[in-house]
């Protein structure tokens, strides 16, 4: 569906407009973890997040003359399409519950989104964002059932791989699947023995229960800290990159996810949101054997207030 | 005292050894500021802060044959001077108040070096670390008072400039004043026009008044939240550079401090710790004429607890 010739044209329309990611490495980390941790801080992206890659690389590739761009998303998806589409000089829209957390409808706005609120209890976002789309003529630009979207994610383990070289493990974090399915795409396609692990918080095993049952399952809306990934189902067009590039999902708990946000603050001195711990969360926990290995890490946002942020860190 | 052949000396023993770190810049802050401003993020160095580039410079420069080093520090240096050590494969003692945070001993044990404690309120540590080294054969290295640490600590201006190119501005805290002396040295060395701004927190003053009397003056220990920026007196080598060097020095109170690294928090997505936001603080606080303007801010340092953290970010 993708593959690494669309990857690397998206870091091609992403270079001098993404910032190119620091990768964080640690002492200390490699003997807590007993092998080579590579810490990719997508963090530390422009609109905080991974996102930006595969908004930017959609709205990029839209042909000239088109009208802007519409999503829907209440969290760094939305960030992400506005902060590109103001780069592309294109309108954006962003469909948004209307109990959205101020700060994220804010931030939103601050990029000069129009932000469009809905019922999140009695309306569906999707036919509502592509209702949008059509009355007003701007081009649907989906968090990840898109392959172009996807391709752009996919550039964060570029990057990574590019700059450290082959690694033994790549462990991402998995809501709808985009980011591990470009991620997975780039890194088996320039070392086809490396072992590509998702993530899922505990109460949302979506992916790993579709992937053990080879075919989408769909699950409870899973309560759980880490919001970014929320998602109940795997995408259809992610399922099929994932079944076939994915090794294995495995699933962290919520205070695992904490104990990992609080080591990135006082050891790595990076803020980084619950969602985006998560990978990391399940190397400090055990989870993984990264014993004696290269491992790849993506750290894949860090949007979360600072309020939220200090609630969080200070609670283990 | 020191030229820009020296900076460049010590970047060539910190190449492959220190972290190039990352520049990190965004158009919220820009547009806040209304100039561009680079964010030196030494937060992200090793060992938590600038300190490891100077005294990593001053180890790596010992004869062969040489026993080990000796400090005194309870803080970022001692950190530093232990990890340095340690890759050195020296022996690293450090004199340490008794009643330091336990998570500054443990780190710098962490590091491998040995902790000596002193009464802060009876002994002399400059003098108990002096006769630490004689007796044991140890190389003092102290945090500031020497010119190849201050060569040391000017690779990260060094660095920023080569990254960004010409600045108009760059502003950096103040404590013993190596870091400015050092980071002046290369800046002005590389771009005569550069106007190099100290930062101290109100409270600590000591830099500022004495470049204003032409001599160094003695302050009472200053009270502040930054406690990386408690010296009460200009060092004597780091002042003959700073008075020819350094412009200027302004002041910022701890509530400036603590509002720019919740900003550094919220929207910058990294950890910095009092004494390391200080820069960043002074332009926040509207007290330097940024606007139209290249800036760069040397974000000094990380090393701050996560409960502190979290406390200190959620006050304001």
């Amino acid at each position: 569906m993708i593959g690494l010739a669309d990857v690397e044209a998206a870091a091609t329309r992403l270079r001098e407009v993404a910032h190119v990611t620091p990768v964080l490495m640690s002492r200390t980390l490699d003997r807590m973890a007993g092998g080579h941790l590579f810490l990719k801080a997508e963090n530390l992206q422009r609109s905080g997040s991974f996102k930006f890659r595969g908004a930017y690389n959609r709205i990029a590739s839209l042909p000239p003359g088109t009208a802007g761009v519409a999503t829907y998303s209440s969290g760094n998806h939305a960030q992400a399409v506005a902060l590109a589409a103001r780069l592309a000089g294109l309108k954006a829209v962003v469909v948004m519950p209307e109990d959205a957390p101020e700060a994220k409808s804010a931030a939103t706005r601050g990029y000069g989104a129009e932000v469009v609120p809905y019922d999140r209890y009695r309306e569906d976002r999707e036919a509502l964002g592509r209702r949008m789309a059509e009355e007003r003529g701007l081009v649907l630009v989906p968090p990840y059932e898109d392959p172009v979207v996807m391709a752009g994610q996919g550039t964060a383990a570029l990057e990574l791989l590019r700059k450290v070289g082959e690694l033994d493990l790549l462990v991402v974090p998995v809501s709808g699947g985009g980011l591990i399915a470009g991620s997975a795409t780039a890194a088996k396609a320039l070392f086809p023995s490396i072992r590509v692990i998702g993530v899922e918080p505990e109460a949302g095993d979506d992916t790993k229960r579709s992937l053990e049952a080879g075919e989408r399952v769909r699950i409870e809306v899973p309560r759980t800290i880490a919001d970014g990934l929320q998602v109940n189902v795997p995408g259809e067009l992610t399922f099929e990159v994932n079944r076939r590039l994915v090794d294995e999902v495995v699933l962290v708990t919520d205070r695992e996810i904490v104990q990992a946000m609080a080591f990135l603050c006082e050891r790595m001195k990076v803020v980084v949101e619950p969602s985006g711990a998560a990978a990391l969360a399940a190397v400090l926990a055990g989870k993984l054997d990264v014993a004696g290995r290269r491992t790849g890490v993506i750290l894949s946002g860090g949007n979360v207030s600072a309020a939220r942020f200090a609630e969080l860190v200070s609670a283990d």
